[in-house]
Protein backbone atom coordinates (compact mmCIF):
# COMPACT_ATOMS: atom_id res chain seq x y z
CA UNK A 1 0.00 0.00 0.00
CA UNK A 2 0.90 3.65 -0.45
CA UNK A 3 1.59 6.58 1.40
CA UNK A 4 -0.34 9.88 -0.09
CA UNK A 5 -0.68 13.20 0.10
CA UNK A 6 -3.54 15.09 -1.34
CA UNK A 7 -3.07 18.70 -2.09
CA UNK A 8 -6.75 19.94 -2.31
CA UNK A 9 -9.80 20.01 -1.04
CA UNK A 10 -12.34 19.84 -3.36
CA UNK A 11 -14.49 17.23 -4.94
CA UNK A 12 -11.74 15.72 -6.78
CA UNK A 13 -9.93 15.55 -4.01
CA UNK A 14 -12.65 13.86 -1.82
CA UNK A 15 -13.56 11.07 -4.43
CA UNK A 16 -9.55 10.18 -4.71
CA UNK A 17 -9.13 10.54 -1.24
CA UNK A 18 -11.93 7.86 -0.24
CA UNK A 19 -10.91 5.41 -3.03
CA UNK A 20 -7.04 5.50 -1.73
CA UNK A 21 -8.62 5.26 1.99
CA UNK A 22 -10.82 2.24 0.84
CA UNK A 23 -7.45 0.71 -0.78
CA UNK A 24 -5.79 0.58 2.54
CA UNK A 25 -3.62 3.47 1.83
CA UNK A 26 -2.29 6.16 4.22
CA UNK A 27 -3.86 9.71 3.31
CA UNK A 28 -2.96 12.54 4.45
CA UNK A 29 -4.81 16.28 3.47
CA UNK A 30 -3.17 19.23 2.82
CA UNK A 31 -5.31 22.02 2.22
CA UNK A 32 -4.81 26.17 1.79
CA UNK A 33 -7.64 26.45 4.36
CA UNK A 34 -6.40 24.20 7.20
CA UNK A 35 -10.16 23.66 8.59
CA UNK A 36 -11.19 22.44 5.50
CA UNK A 37 -8.51 19.90 5.20
CA UNK A 38 -9.29 19.00 8.93
CA UNK A 39 -12.51 18.26 7.94
CA UNK A 40 -11.97 16.63 4.29
CA UNK A 41 -9.57 14.08 6.37
CA UNK A 42 -12.21 13.40 9.09
CA UNK A 43 -15.00 12.73 6.62
CA UNK A 44 -12.47 10.20 4.69
CA UNK A 45 -11.66 8.24 8.26
CA UNK A 46 -9.13 5.40 8.19
CA UNK A 47 -6.82 7.82 9.95
CA UNK A 48 -6.69 10.03 7.34
CA UNK A 49 -4.31 13.29 8.96
CA UNK A 50 -4.26 17.30 7.63
CA UNK A 51 -0.88 18.43 6.27
CA UNK A 52 0.26 21.86 6.32
CA UNK A 53 -0.07 23.98 3.18
CA UNK A 54 3.35 24.27 1.72
CA UNK A 55 5.43 22.07 4.32
CA UNK A 56 7.00 18.68 3.39
CA UNK A 57 4.06 16.07 2.38
CA UNK A 58 3.89 13.28 4.68
CA UNK A 59 3.18 11.00 1.57
CA UNK A 60 5.59 9.40 -1.10
CA UNK A 61 2.89 10.31 -3.54
CA UNK A 62 1.55 13.85 -3.63
CA UNK A 63 -1.81 14.49 -5.77
CA UNK A 64 -2.27 17.65 -6.79
CA UNK A 65 -6.14 18.16 -7.13
CA UNK A 66 -6.37 21.86 -8.20
CA UNK A 67 -8.12 23.49 -10.58
CA UNK A 68 -5.70 23.46 -13.49
CA UNK A 69 -4.72 27.22 -13.38
CA UNK A 70 -3.75 26.55 -9.99
CA UNK A 71 -1.56 23.40 -10.22
CA UNK A 72 2.06 25.03 -11.09
CA UNK A 73 2.08 27.74 -8.97
CA UNK A 74 1.35 25.35 -6.15
CA UNK A 75 4.40 23.27 -6.90
CA UNK A 76 6.45 26.14 -7.60
CA UNK A 77 4.91 27.40 -4.22
CA UNK A 78 6.11 23.93 -2.53
CA UNK A 79 9.36 24.06 -4.23
CA UNK A 80 12.20 21.66 -2.24
CA UNK A 81 9.15 20.34 -0.25
CA UNK A 82 8.42 18.38 -2.85
CA UNK A 83 12.24 16.87 -3.29
CA UNK A 84 12.31 13.28 -4.22
CA UNK A 85 8.49 13.32 -4.38
CA UNK A 86 6.25 11.11 -6.95
CA UNK A 87 3.34 14.17 -7.95
CA UNK A 88 0.83 13.06 -10.06
CA UNK A 89 -1.22 16.02 -11.67
CA UNK A 90 -4.79 14.83 -12.86
CA UNK A 91 -5.99 18.13 -14.57
CA UNK A 92 -7.64 19.38 -17.23
CA UNK A 93 -6.39 23.12 -18.84
CA UNK A 94 -9.88 23.49 -20.58
CA UNK A 95 -10.54 26.19 -22.68
CA UNK A 96 -13.46 28.33 -22.02
CA UNK A 97 -15.91 26.51 -24.21
CA UNK A 98 -14.14 23.01 -22.73
CA UNK A 99 -13.32 21.98 -26.52
CA UNK A 100 -9.84 22.47 -26.45
CA UNK A 101 -7.32 23.27 -24.25
CA UNK A 102 -5.99 26.78 -22.86
CA UNK A 103 -2.12 26.58 -24.02
CA UNK A 104 -2.04 26.39 -27.54
CA UNK A 105 0.87 24.67 -27.91
CA UNK A 106 2.61 21.20 -27.83
CA UNK A 107 2.84 21.24 -23.76
CA UNK A 108 0.91 20.32 -20.72
CA UNK A 109 0.23 21.59 -17.42
CA UNK A 110 1.97 17.93 -16.40
CA UNK A 111 5.16 19.00 -18.33
CA UNK A 112 5.24 22.73 -16.69
CA UNK A 113 4.97 21.55 -13.30
CA UNK A 114 7.49 19.17 -13.98
CA UNK A 115 9.88 22.60 -14.81
CA UNK A 116 8.59 24.09 -11.70
CA UNK A 117 9.11 21.09 -9.12
CA UNK A 118 12.28 20.01 -7.73
CA UNK A 119 14.39 17.88 -9.65
CA UNK A 120 14.95 15.08 -7.85
CA UNK A 121 10.57 15.14 -8.24
CA UNK A 122 9.06 12.92 -10.78
CA UNK A 123 5.52 14.07 -12.46
CA UNK A 124 2.94 11.56 -13.83
CA UNK A 125 -0.29 12.47 -15.22
CA UNK A 126 -2.75 10.46 -14.55
CA UNK A 127 -6.73 10.42 -13.49
CA UNK A 128 -7.73 13.46 -16.33
CA UNK A 129 -9.45 11.12 -18.45
CA UNK A 130 -12.23 10.41 -15.89
CA UNK A 131 -15.03 11.87 -14.46
CA UNK A 132 -14.98 12.57 -10.92
CA UNK A 133 -18.78 10.66 -10.76
CA UNK A 134 -17.36 7.69 -12.85
CA UNK A 135 -13.86 7.84 -10.45
CA UNK A 136 -16.22 7.36 -7.31
CA UNK A 137 -19.01 4.56 -9.07
CA UNK A 138 -16.96 2.46 -11.03
CA UNK A 139 -13.84 0.92 -12.39
CA UNK A 140 -12.23 3.28 -15.12
CA UNK A 141 -9.06 2.60 -16.54
CA UNK A 142 -6.44 5.23 -15.86
CA UNK A 143 -4.08 6.21 -18.30
CA UNK A 144 -1.01 7.74 -16.79
CA UNK A 145 2.16 9.11 -18.69
CA UNK A 146 6.11 10.38 -16.95
CA UNK A 147 9.34 10.03 -17.79
CA UNK A 148 10.47 8.00 -14.70
CA UNK A 149 10.04 4.45 -14.65
CA UNK A 150 10.15 3.66 -10.95
CA UNK A 151 7.87 7.03 -10.33
CA UNK A 152 5.34 5.35 -13.12
CA UNK A 153 5.65 1.74 -11.48
CA UNK A 154 4.80 3.88 -7.73
CA UNK A 155 1.81 5.29 -9.08
CA UNK A 156 0.93 1.64 -11.02
CA UNK A 157 0.64 0.36 -7.69
CA UNK A 158 -1.24 2.87 -6.41
CA UNK A 159 -3.79 2.42 -8.92
CA UNK A 160 -4.36 -0.78 -8.68
CA UNK A 161 -4.72 -0.62 -4.97
CA UNK A 162 -7.81 1.15 -5.90
CA UNK A 163 -8.63 -1.89 -8.01
CA UNK A 164 -8.69 0.16 -11.35
CA UNK A 165 -6.08 -0.85 -14.31
CA UNK A 166 -3.18 1.38 -14.75
CA UNK A 167 -2.33 2.06 -18.38
CA UNK A 168 1.02 3.32 -19.36
CA UNK A 169 1.08 5.78 -22.55
CA UNK A 170 4.78 7.18 -22.27
CA UNK A 171 6.82 9.42 -21.25
CA UNK A 172 5.66 12.70 -19.95
CA UNK A 173 5.42 14.57 -23.45
CA UNK A 174 2.31 12.13 -23.83
CA UNK A 175 0.98 14.13 -20.86
CA UNK A 176 -0.55 16.93 -23.90
CA UNK A 177 -2.37 13.55 -25.45
CA UNK A 178 -3.68 12.79 -22.60
CA UNK A 179 -5.08 16.50 -21.84
CA UNK A 180 -6.73 16.28 -25.32
CA UNK A 181 -7.80 13.15 -24.54
CA UNK A 182 -9.78 14.75 -21.52
CA UNK A 183 -10.94 17.14 -24.22
CA UNK A 184 -12.50 14.38 -26.15
CA UNK A 185 -14.14 12.97 -23.54
CA UNK A 186 -15.96 15.99 -22.58
CA UNK A 187 -16.51 15.74 -26.81
CA UNK A 188 -18.38 12.63 -26.79
CA UNK A 189 -20.45 13.66 -23.52
CA UNK A 190 -21.72 16.16 -24.70
CA UNK A 191 -23.14 14.64 -27.64
CA UNK A 192 -24.96 11.56 -26.48
CA UNK A 193 -22.45 9.31 -25.77
CA UNK A 194 -22.73 7.02 -22.20
CA UNK A 195 -25.07 9.32 -20.84
CA UNK A 196 -21.98 10.87 -19.50
CA UNK A 197 -21.61 8.00 -17.27
CA UNK A 198 -18.57 6.38 -19.26
CA UNK A 199 -14.87 6.45 -19.46
CA UNK A 200 -12.11 6.22 -22.02
CA UNK A 201 -11.04 2.61 -21.68
CA UNK A 202 -9.15 0.34 -23.53
CA UNK A 203 -11.13 -2.64 -24.81
CA UNK A 204 -9.14 -5.75 -26.10
CA UNK A 205 -9.57 -8.31 -28.66
CA UNK A 206 -10.65 -11.06 -27.35
CA UNK A 207 -7.37 -14.08 -27.22
CA UNK B 1 -26.84 -0.38 -46.24
CA UNK B 2 -24.67 2.60 -47.79
CA UNK B 3 -23.13 3.24 -51.06
CA UNK B 4 -19.62 3.58 -50.42
CA UNK B 5 -16.18 4.80 -52.47
CA UNK B 6 -13.08 4.11 -51.30
CA UNK B 7 -9.69 5.94 -52.51
CA UNK B 8 -6.99 3.76 -52.15
CA UNK B 9 -5.76 0.69 -52.40
CA UNK B 10 -3.91 -0.42 -49.09
CA UNK B 11 -4.11 -2.33 -46.30
CA UNK B 12 -6.57 0.11 -44.33
CA UNK B 13 -8.67 0.20 -47.96
CA UNK B 14 -8.57 -3.79 -47.94
CA UNK B 15 -10.07 -3.92 -45.04
CA UNK B 16 -12.41 -1.80 -44.36
CA UNK B 17 -13.74 -2.58 -47.90
CA UNK B 18 -14.16 -6.16 -46.46
CA UNK B 19 -15.97 -5.22 -43.30
CA UNK B 20 -18.48 -3.40 -45.63
CA UNK B 21 -19.13 -5.89 -47.83
CA UNK B 22 -19.93 -7.98 -45.34
CA UNK B 23 -21.94 -5.71 -43.98
CA UNK B 24 -24.07 -5.83 -47.46
CA UNK B 25 -22.36 -2.23 -48.53
CA UNK B 26 -21.75 -1.18 -52.05
CA UNK B 27 -18.58 -0.63 -52.83
CA UNK B 28 -16.47 1.20 -55.36
CA UNK B 29 -12.83 1.30 -55.45
CA UNK B 30 -10.77 4.07 -56.74
CA UNK B 31 -6.51 3.92 -57.38
CA UNK B 32 -4.24 6.06 -59.21
CA UNK B 33 -3.08 2.40 -60.32
CA UNK B 34 -6.35 1.39 -61.92
CA UNK B 35 -5.21 -2.10 -62.03
CA UNK B 36 -4.39 -2.16 -58.42
CA UNK B 37 -7.50 -1.16 -57.52
CA UNK B 38 -9.37 -3.66 -60.08
CA UNK B 39 -7.59 -6.63 -57.68
CA UNK B 40 -8.83 -4.78 -54.18
CA UNK B 41 -12.37 -5.22 -55.57
CA UNK B 42 -12.14 -8.57 -57.13
CA UNK B 43 -10.63 -9.89 -54.14
CA UNK B 44 -13.65 -7.93 -52.15
CA UNK B 45 -16.20 -9.78 -53.77
CA UNK B 46 -19.48 -9.10 -53.30
CA UNK B 47 -19.96 -7.00 -56.40
CA UNK B 48 -17.38 -4.49 -55.91
CA UNK B 49 -16.32 -2.13 -58.72
CA UNK B 50 -13.80 0.01 -59.88
CA UNK B 51 -13.57 3.52 -60.45
CA UNK B 52 -11.76 5.93 -62.50
CA UNK B 53 -8.98 7.73 -60.45
CA UNK B 54 -9.89 11.66 -60.29
CA UNK B 55 -13.69 10.71 -61.49
CA UNK B 56 -16.77 11.33 -59.54
CA UNK B 57 -17.08 8.15 -56.93
CA UNK B 58 -20.01 6.15 -57.28
CA UNK B 59 -20.27 6.10 -53.31
CA UNK B 60 -22.19 8.62 -51.13
CA UNK B 61 -19.73 8.01 -48.89
CA UNK B 62 -15.94 8.67 -50.12
CA UNK B 63 -13.54 6.85 -47.65
CA UNK B 64 -9.72 8.33 -48.09
CA UNK B 65 -7.42 5.58 -47.50
CA UNK B 66 -4.20 6.82 -48.15
CA UNK B 67 -1.08 8.18 -46.13
CA UNK B 68 -2.09 11.07 -44.12
CA UNK B 69 0.31 13.14 -46.48
CA UNK B 70 -1.81 11.95 -49.41
CA UNK B 71 -5.60 13.00 -48.07
CA UNK B 72 -5.54 16.51 -48.67
CA UNK B 73 -3.66 16.67 -52.40
CA UNK B 74 -5.85 13.90 -53.73
CA UNK B 75 -9.05 15.75 -51.99
CA UNK B 76 -7.92 18.74 -54.05
CA UNK B 77 -7.08 16.95 -57.01
CA UNK B 78 -10.81 15.22 -57.04
CA UNK B 79 -12.07 18.95 -56.33
CA UNK B 80 -15.44 19.05 -57.80
CA UNK B 81 -15.82 15.52 -58.36
CA UNK B 82 -16.67 15.03 -54.62
CA UNK B 83 -19.43 17.79 -54.67
CA UNK B 84 -22.18 16.28 -52.47
CA UNK B 85 -19.99 13.49 -50.52
CA UNK B 86 -19.29 12.59 -47.34
CA UNK B 87 -15.76 12.29 -47.27
CA UNK B 88 -14.06 10.39 -44.39
CA UNK B 89 -10.29 10.58 -43.93
CA UNK B 90 -9.15 7.53 -41.28
CA UNK B 91 -5.84 9.01 -41.25
CA UNK B 92 -3.14 9.78 -38.56
CA UNK B 93 -0.50 12.41 -39.72
CA UNK B 94 1.95 11.01 -37.39
CA UNK B 95 5.34 12.53 -36.81
CA UNK B 96 8.41 10.50 -37.66
CA UNK B 97 8.87 9.20 -33.96
CA UNK B 98 4.84 8.23 -33.56
CA UNK B 99 5.05 10.51 -30.35
CA UNK B 100 3.26 13.49 -31.83
CA UNK B 101 1.52 15.40 -34.91
CA UNK B 102 3.32 16.30 -37.99
CA UNK B 103 1.30 19.82 -37.55
CA UNK B 104 2.44 21.71 -34.41
CA UNK B 105 -0.74 23.91 -34.17
CA UNK B 106 -4.04 23.01 -33.61
CA UNK B 107 -5.40 21.45 -36.76
CA UNK B 108 -5.91 18.45 -38.63
CA UNK B 109 -5.80 16.25 -41.91
CA UNK B 110 -9.65 16.65 -41.47
CA UNK B 111 -9.66 20.29 -41.42
CA UNK B 112 -7.16 21.16 -44.10
CA UNK B 113 -9.01 18.76 -46.04
CA UNK B 114 -12.52 20.35 -45.56
CA UNK B 115 -10.57 23.21 -46.92
CA UNK B 116 -9.65 21.32 -49.77
CA UNK B 117 -12.91 19.57 -50.54
CA UNK B 118 -16.18 21.12 -52.55
CA UNK B 119 -17.89 23.63 -50.41
CA UNK B 120 -21.01 20.86 -50.85
CA UNK B 121 -18.96 18.40 -49.40
CA UNK B 122 -19.05 17.21 -46.13
CA UNK B 123 -15.41 15.68 -44.19
CA UNK B 124 -16.00 13.54 -40.85
CA UNK B 125 -13.31 12.15 -39.31
CA UNK B 126 -13.09 8.43 -38.10
CA UNK B 127 -11.35 4.65 -37.82
CA UNK B 128 -7.85 6.61 -36.93
CA UNK B 129 -8.33 5.15 -33.23
CA UNK B 130 -8.18 1.83 -34.49
CA UNK B 131 -5.15 -0.34 -35.38
CA UNK B 132 -5.95 -2.12 -38.90
CA UNK B 133 -5.74 -5.59 -37.54
CA UNK B 134 -7.82 -4.72 -34.87
CA UNK B 135 -10.35 -3.47 -37.38
CA UNK B 136 -9.96 -6.77 -38.95
CA UNK B 137 -10.72 -8.95 -36.27
CA UNK B 138 -12.67 -7.42 -33.64
CA UNK B 139 -15.62 -4.49 -32.81
CA UNK B 140 -13.57 -1.49 -31.67
CA UNK B 141 -15.58 1.63 -31.09
CA UNK B 142 -15.13 4.12 -33.98
CA UNK B 143 -15.09 8.14 -32.91
CA UNK B 144 -15.87 10.33 -35.50
CA UNK B 145 -16.15 14.09 -35.39
CA UNK B 146 -17.99 16.23 -38.18
CA UNK B 147 -19.26 19.88 -38.55
CA UNK B 148 -22.73 18.33 -40.85
CA UNK B 149 -25.03 16.55 -38.67
CA UNK B 150 -26.76 15.07 -41.34
CA UNK B 151 -23.37 13.81 -43.13
CA UNK B 152 -22.35 12.05 -39.35
CA UNK B 153 -26.11 10.35 -39.19
CA UNK B 154 -25.00 8.58 -42.62
CA UNK B 155 -21.78 7.86 -41.16
CA UNK B 156 -22.77 6.35 -38.21
CA UNK B 157 -25.67 3.78 -40.31
CA UNK B 158 -22.52 3.00 -42.39
CA UNK B 159 -20.27 2.18 -38.96
CA UNK B 160 -23.65 0.38 -37.46
CA UNK B 161 -23.96 -1.48 -40.56
CA UNK B 162 -20.17 -3.03 -39.91
CA UNK B 163 -21.43 -4.38 -36.50
CA UNK B 164 -19.83 -1.19 -34.91
CA UNK B 165 -20.47 1.49 -32.22
CA UNK B 166 -20.27 5.17 -33.86
CA UNK B 167 -18.98 7.52 -30.96
CA UNK B 168 -20.13 10.88 -31.72
CA UNK B 169 -16.94 13.51 -30.15
CA UNK B 170 -18.20 16.33 -31.79
CA UNK B 171 -17.39 19.19 -34.55
CA UNK B 172 -14.60 18.42 -36.92
CA UNK B 173 -12.59 20.72 -34.74
CA UNK B 174 -12.54 17.60 -32.57
CA UNK B 175 -10.39 16.36 -35.20
CA UNK B 176 -7.18 17.52 -33.96
CA UNK B 177 -7.87 15.44 -30.41
CA UNK B 178 -8.87 12.57 -32.60
CA UNK B 179 -5.25 11.84 -34.28
CA UNK B 180 -3.94 12.84 -30.67
CA UNK B 181 -6.20 10.01 -29.82
CA UNK B 182 -4.40 8.30 -32.56
CA UNK B 183 -1.14 8.96 -31.13
CA UNK B 184 -2.06 7.77 -27.24
CA UNK B 185 -3.03 4.51 -28.85
CA UNK B 186 0.23 4.24 -29.98
CA UNK B 187 1.74 5.44 -26.96
CA UNK B 188 0.10 2.52 -24.98
CA UNK B 189 1.11 0.13 -27.48
CA UNK B 190 4.56 1.14 -26.54
CA UNK B 191 4.51 0.83 -23.18
CA UNK B 192 2.54 -2.65 -23.09
CA UNK B 193 -0.74 -2.04 -22.85
CA UNK B 194 -3.04 -5.11 -24.28
CA UNK B 195 -0.43 -7.03 -26.59
CA UNK B 196 -1.36 -4.45 -29.63
CA UNK B 197 -4.51 -6.17 -29.97
CA UNK B 198 -6.71 -3.47 -27.91
CA UNK B 199 -8.33 -0.06 -28.94
CA UNK B 200 -9.73 3.08 -27.49
CA UNK B 201 -13.13 2.82 -26.71
CA UNK B 202 -15.76 3.93 -24.18
CA UNK B 203 -16.58 1.64 -21.39
CA UNK B 204 -19.51 2.66 -19.46
CA UNK B 205 -20.48 2.56 -15.82
CA UNK B 206 -22.95 -0.80 -14.96
CA UNK B 207 -26.46 0.85 -14.66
Amino acid sequence: MSSISIIGTGNMARTIGARAVAGGNTVEVMGRDHDKAADLAKALGGGATTGEWGAVPAGDIVIVALLADNVVPVVAHYGDALAGKVIIDISNPFNATADGLTHREVTSIAQEAAKAAPASASVVKGFNTIFRHVLEQGRPDVFIAGDDAQAKAIVEAFITSLGLRPMDAGGLEMAHWLEGAGVLTMGLARHGVGGWNFALGVTELPA
